[in-house]
């Protein structure tokens, strides 16, 4: 029988290659086979190696599950067949990264993995504009949780009830679309509507664009500068430590 | 007035060389002075500048909140001196790092600030032994805390109670001390005593190790394997993944 590959599972963080650790760097410089989606960012899919073979597997369209699956199935086979190969994601592979699920096949067929985790654009991207997401003064917790669910929606994942309850901070990825039914929803069940909320656009890239308001005027605000995904959503005291001076270049 | 000089926040990341970003290692090999404490882990400070005055600012002490005080004040003074300072972090700084207030008292001075994240512990230890902080079957939402303030105190800045009625991931640092009282207060105020719990000690050292419980057994346990600081905890149904096996190289 022949030798199997080892699958990669590697974060680039948020950014460009700057902000890329040194691992996840030598592991695509030595893969066969890349699969990528464009959350890495053009600077880093810029850098790949030219003699791997590069698969977009991005989900452009509706099927996401069976997309999902259909990546996974293409990390097995190619390393069934010996190759090395790097499931190459943005941020961190681990946290809303699907790491876990790709690990657990791969292990189901016996495949080697190596995970590479990076700096999660959840805690970076609020930095890179001085917003800490905890702070003596402000916050003693951070919850991160996805927004692509509508929190009105009986059978959401989230536990949106519980969530406007936190005293913390809450950082919210995906969550462009629902902005103005989460805002909302918070408020009616009992979050102060002069909470402070950050909305970050493409975050740690060149063009990067931060919309400020609080629960009661971030969706009318946002709505008027055509604020669009990828963006990270930050909600707390925290945020009143903005100022618009970027401390992580771009 | 001569000029002043740059401050940079950098985290170096939960491990050794490997997972520090390439900024880090840019940062810390043009400094001018470094200070730093013992958490980045030896590999990182063994491999610090020869150039490069070194203060450590470790707290070993009591007096925590002077100790901090007496740290900006030395990156300020240096700066002020024109000399480029490092103040180097395990982890990521803005994450219970204290960079929010080292960036506000930089700013209150005039002095500039670049801060560099880093890969942090909360989710790259948890991932080292195959434990997803989110996952579609399991958690939704991640929050994550210290766990150095007793959940029984009146006046504790983490509002316990609430966080007992997660139903994500809950990630504790600096927890090991109060670990029987957390998981004790959590179960009294309505978490299934079932819910598995993995404490891992020195995560992504070469010394690494990990116990895993349910909320009923885990102080037992801990106690009985005298688990020590530093050690991250995970609360949740994600913890059922964990295998033993490392998939993050130590």
């Amino acid at each position: 029988m022949d030798k199997k590959g080892t699958v990669y599972l590697v974060g680039s963080g948020p950014g460009g290659l700057s902000l890329m650790t040194k691992r996840a760097r030598e592991v695509l410089d030595m893969a066969e086979v890349i699969l990528y989606d464009q959350l890495p960012g053009e600077e880093i899919l810029a850098s790949l190696p030219a003699h791997a073979e590069k698969i977009d597997v991005g989900k452009y369209g509706d099927h996401h599950t069976r997309e999902q699956d259909e990546i996974e199935q293409l990390m097995v086979s190619y390393a069934e067949q010996g190759r090395s190969v790097v499931r190459l994601k943005g941020g961190d592979p681990f946290l809303f990264g699907r790491g876990g699920e790709e690990l657990e096949t791969l292990r189901a067929h016996n495949i080697s993995v190596e995970v590479v985790p990076g700096v999660t654009s959840a805690i970076a991207v609020p930095a890179s504009v001085g917003i800490p997401v905890t702070h003596r003064k402000f916050a003693s917790q951070v919850t991160i949780l996805t927004g692509n669910e509508d929190p009105t929606k009986e059978e959401s994942a989230i536990d949106w009830d519980w969530l406007a309850r936190s005293r913390g901070t809450i950082v919210i990825l995906m969550g462009v679309k629902n902005l103005g039914k989460i805002a909302t929803f918070l408020v009616d069940h009992g979050m102060d509507a002069a909470t402070p909320v950050a909305v970050i656009e493409r975050g740690l890239r060149p063009n990067q664009r931060e919309t400020i308001g609080t629960l009661e005027t971030i969706a009318e605000r946002a709505q008027e500068r055509k604020v669009r995904p990828p963006a990270v959503i930050v909600i707390g005291g925290v945020v009143s430590l903005y100022t618009g001076e970027y401390v992580i270049p771009r």
